[in-house]
């Protein structure tokens, strides 16, 4: 039987979670893993807290010394979140040679290479599932389960906040503000929801996961974001007359001699598996060239998913007679990621009530080659405001950009009031 | 970087798309998993076969003593199918220290316990992640992804030949058989289509998933097993309007002192994700007492689905210092397995047209505290087929199947045409 010392950096929501599966399951653990883990050390400034999780206190303080002079000590679990003193923590902790396990993805997408560059020195091992949709065992998925695999693309629905809002618009046609102020009451968004709904936080997941299953490193500055704040339920509600359910995607796509790496709200077909996903449950897809499509499912987030999540790492970095090393992060050259992407488009344009509009808008997708799937013209809300919406067949975002600077040009047109991508 | 040699044993379907994926993904794999995976011995009567798969000749042979001797030869996979000489060939490879990959689920349920006790001798690794649910990693999932939880219940769709009939019924209203017939003209079905079809395909995958997840021996035939060759397309119509999909679904659950397990036609609400699940795409639920329910879902068949199943044990096995134990698997004393299981229940009885036989029914239910969820009375065939649809609250099996029987001998019923359990 393997014995692991493991130390706890912080004892928050997830903190907390991990404690408690590592206690309660500690037997369980020896039986069926033959792994006996032990925490050593907990970092926690509030007693309290530690007192009430049955934390003994001689474990507890608030001196990272502590954890780092400890040699049976090999795996320290951070859950600060943020980026300091976490970074520094980590970094320490990997001179030690001590393996890191984090759901800290903020942290963690941005100074992964960082974390390497010493890891790859002392051996230690870099442990982050619990970064990215929570309790879902996507990061071992992509490692263990798809590596016979090369992964043609990723797509994913791995925000839950954005999620929860965009299914109670869906579901109860409330207003974008209305269900985000719903979302903060239930606590599935924070007071201040701008991380989420802007997309950060699913580009801090998306670098990860496409960094990991590329096997060349995604700086999370290169991907392009848009969040949900501007998204109207009156699109939702068209939409879905025409067959389709908007989400955030996170999508990347390895196109061979570029990259395409993106968040943003986008169309569905409602029969697609991923328009099934509702509330605060995630999702991803993966396209392996063997394997062909798979998704997996699950809560992205809470203290017991992630330190589900956390655990799995724990035991499984336990197991490992060498850790896993990431050489692609430590390259300088740039990965070529282009912005650029082809995608088919929903459009919706405010017209003026004038006759011959329609096909002066038509007229400038079909002199840059670009199909139109669907045409449809609602009830006029006043003369100023006559709906025409579009879905277009595939075109590159530069040149769809273009057509939208000309319609908004025509002498009949208001307003281009949304242009949403769509996805089949 | 390591070097492995591999023996393959077959070049079907499988074995060909996995030879197909080792050669090609050669260099890639070297560059991304630091291994170096040499195909060292292939046994295969069919030259034509292997020549036309780009395999050298010399190292093409029929006699298994070409490969228990190479002592660089570290992992067999078995391609044979059917118990012999596959079952003789594996327990000869263990003895010698050989690792074993498999994707044959009817060998591996019903003789596991004896490849364990073997490799547990010789320090072995046995890895059959394709022997369930094809590309899709759920082996993985429960042993590396999950281990930090206990897992309380499995329930999947795992035959894509019997999700392919009940699809087409679904969605074309095809009676059974001729869905049947298209599945075989389409290559989804056999010419004899009972292991599918009558649910013992799926028993094997629910004995190996359900022993692996619980830690306990979970026999073949302590499975109840009911196939969908009865089913009419009547009760799929009748059950759509009421909310319910039906699907061929394994389930078992961890019950503390016992465990159920089963194969059987259920219908789920059409809201659930597994409803989603069309064609011969497979899914698995699970749920941990940690991380709630994930859902996994992909191909459960084909070359290059199970062929990366197969890769990704060869090289998952190729980076295990020590390789995994089975213990439980060489346990004698009997795990408690109950079929008297508690579900919904979905009955149709075919009544004559007389007064009063559905409050005769009622009453049957009633006296047994049978809740009634839905009673439904359709149309009358004939005067001697008023179809009463009723749907049950939770009840056990063996109470249910009383309440059956003295409903068949009520003056106003006719027949009790369909019995199907229903799950939420």
């Amino acid at each position: 039987m393997k014995k692991i010392g493991v130390a706890l950096l912080g004892l928050g929501t997830v903190g907390g979670g991990t404690y408690e599966i590592l206690t309660k399951n500690r037997e369980y653990f020896i039986k069926t893993q033959g792994i006996d883990v032990e925490v050593m050390h907990v970092l926690e400034r509030n007693t309290k807290r530690a007192e009430e999780l049955g934390v003994p206190l001689g474990i507890v303080s608030t001196d990272i010394e502590n954890v780092l002079n400890n040699d049976d000590i090999k795996i320290v679990a951070e859950f600060f979140g943020g980026i300091e003193p976490a970074r520094t923590f980590l970094l320490k902790a990997l001179e030690k040679g001590k393996s890191i396990v984090t759901a800290n993805k903020e942290l963690y997408s941005k100074h992964w290479h960082e974390f390497e560059a010493v890891a790859a020195k002392t051996g230690a091992g870099l442990y982050f599932e619990a970064s990215c949709v929570g309790g879902v065992p996507i990061i071992r998925t992509i490692e263990e389960g798809m590596q016979g695999n090369r992964i043609e693309e990723l797509k994913g629905i791995i925000n839950g906040t954005t999620n929860f809002i965009l299914s109670s618009m869906d579901e109860e046609g409330a207003s974008y503000s209305d269900a985000l102020k719903r979302a903060q009451v239930l606590g599935y968004a924070e007071f201040d929801p701008t991380a989420d709904v802007e997309g950060f936080d699913a580009a801090y997941k998306l670098s990860i996961l496409s960094s990991l299953a590329y096997h060349k490193r995604i700086p999370v500055d290169k991907i392009y974001r848009e969040g949900i704040s501007k998204i109207q339920i009156e699109d939702l509600n068209t939409a879905k007359d025409l067959g389709y359910t908007l989400k955030l995607l996170a999508i990347s796509k390895n196109k061979g001699d570029s990259l395409e790496a993106r968040v943003s709200p986008v169309f569905v077909p409602s029969s697609h598996p991923l328009a099934a996903v509702k509330g605060s449950f995630n999702a991803v897809y993966l396209k392996g060239d063997s394997v062909g499509d798979i998704m997996l499912y699950g809560r992205g987030a809470g203290a017991l998913p992630t330190g589900s999540a956390i655990v799995s790492d724990i035991l499984y970095a336990a197991r490992q007679s060498e850790h896993r090393r990431y050489p692609f992060m430590l390259k300088d050259e740039d990965v070529n990621i282009s912005n650029d992407f082809t995608s088919k488009y929903y459009i919706r344009v405010a017209a003026l009530d004038e006759e011959g509009t329609l096909g002066k808008i038509a007229n400038v997708f079909g002199k840059r080659n670009i199909n139109i799937d669907v045409v449809l013209q609602k009830q006029p809300r006043s003369r100023e405001n006559v709906p025409i919406i579009f879905v277009t067949g595939k075109a590159k975002e530069s040149l769809m950009q273009k057509a939208v600077s000309e319609i908004k040009q025509l002498s009949g047109v208001r307003e281009v009031v949304s242009l949403i991508r769509v996805e089949e």
